[in-house]
C-alpha cells in the first residue's frame, strides 16, 4: 500500500534511542515541510482544482500535527530550535525531471513517497519507543500519512497515465530505498 | 487602527470597474500568498512559540479565504490561472532590514501593512461594487483582516521595544502610501 522498496534498517532506531530530543525536534520541522511542500504544489500547480482542495487540507493536518509536536516539546521543557536537515529530502527532490508535466508527476510522487517512509516509521518508533505519550502518539499519526500518500499517488495521475505514475513510482521509491540504504549521520526522522 | 498614511485612488476602483475578472483571479492569489508568507515566517522564527500559534492560524484563515474566492470563480466561470504579480509586494519586501532583529520587525510589520491595505480596499470593494454577492463577500473579509494586522504589529514587539516598533511603523507606512501613489498599470488587489 505504502509501495516502499525497503524496511528501515535497525541502525536507524539505534539513533532514535541515542537521540530522541532530537528525532522530536526533526519531526516538528518535517510537519512543517510537509506542510510548506503542500502549499508549493498548490501555488505552481493553481489551475487544478482538485489538488488545491486536498493540499489545504493537508496543510491542515501538517500544522495541526506540527502543533501536537511542539507540545510534546514543551512538556519536556525541550527548546525547539531551527536544526540543520538531514540529507533525505535534498537528495530525493533531486530526482525529480525539470520537464513538466514529468515534474508535477515527479514532485507528487515524491511528497508521497516522504509520507510514505514517516508512515512506516511512525508505526516502527510506536512498537518500539518505551513511552507512553510517545507510543500513542506516533500510533495517532501514521494513518494520516498513509492517506496523505494515496492521496499524492491519485493526483500524479491528473498529469500522465496510471501505467505510466506507477512505473515512475517504482523507480522513485528504489531510489528512496537507496537513500535510506545510505543513511545519513545527524539523528533525523529519515535518517 | 489600520497605521495606513494614504486611502486608495479612485483610480484603482477605476482598474476594477474595467478589469474585475482579473481582480478576483488576484485575489486568489493574494489569499495564497499571505498563507505562504505566514508559513514563511512561522519557519524562519521556530523559537518564538506565539508567533507561531498566530501563524498557523492565519494560514488557515487565508487559506479559507482563498476557496471562497476560488468558489465565486467557479460559479461565475472564471478560470483560475497563474496571473503577473503586480509589483506592491515586490517593492514593499525591499524595504526590509537585513539584520536580525530588525529584519523580523520589518517582515511582520510589512505583513501586517499589507493585510491593513487589503483591508482599507475590502471596504471599498463592499461599498463599490454593483453585486451583491462580492459585497457579502467583501463586507466578510475586512475584519479579519484588521485582526491580522494588529496581530502582526503585536507580533514584531517581541522583537524591539514598542516606541521603536511604532517608530518604524511610521515610516513603513509612508513608504507604503508612496508606493501606492505610484500604483501599478496592471489591475490588481493593491494596484
Amino acid at each position: 500500500m505504502l509501495h516502499l522498496h525497503s524496511t528501515s534498517p535497525d541502525r536507524w532506531l539505534q539513533q532514535v534511542d541515542q537521540h530522541l530530543h532530537e528525532i522530536l525536534i526533526d519531526h516538528a520541522h518535517c510537519e512543517q515541510k510537509a506542510a510548506a511542500a503542500a502549499m508549493d504544489l498548490m501555488f505552481d500547480y493553481v489551475e487544478y482544482e482538485d489538488l488545491a482542495r486536498q493540499m489545504t487540507e493537508i496543510v491542515r493536518e501538517e500544522l495541526e500535527h506540527f502543533h501536537l509536536v511542539l507540545d510534546i516539546l514543551k512538556r519536556r521543557n525541550i527548546r525547539f530550535y531551527k536544526s540543520k536537515p538531514g540529507t533525505y529530502g535534498r537528495k530525493l527532490k533531486e530526482l525529480a525531471r525539470r520537464q513538466e508535466p514529468h515534474k508535477a508527476v515527479d514532485r507528487l510522487l515524491i511528497a508521497g513517497l516522504i509520507e510514505a517512509r514517516s508512515c512506516e516509521r511512525f508505526v516502527l518508533l510506536r512498537d518500539h519507543v518505551n513511552d507512553e505519550e510517545l507510543t500513542t502518539f506516533y500510533g495517532s499519526l501514521y494513518e494520516s500519512e498513509a492517506r496523505h500518500h494515496a492521496t499524492y499517488v491519485r493526483l500524479a495521475m491528473h498529469y500522465a497515465p496510471e501505467a505510466e505514475v506507477r512505473a515512475r513510482l517504482e523507480e522513485l521509491s528504489a531510489a528512496e530505498a537507496a537513500i535510506i540504504t545510505e543513511g545519513c549521520p545527524l539523528p533525523r526522522m529519515h535518517s
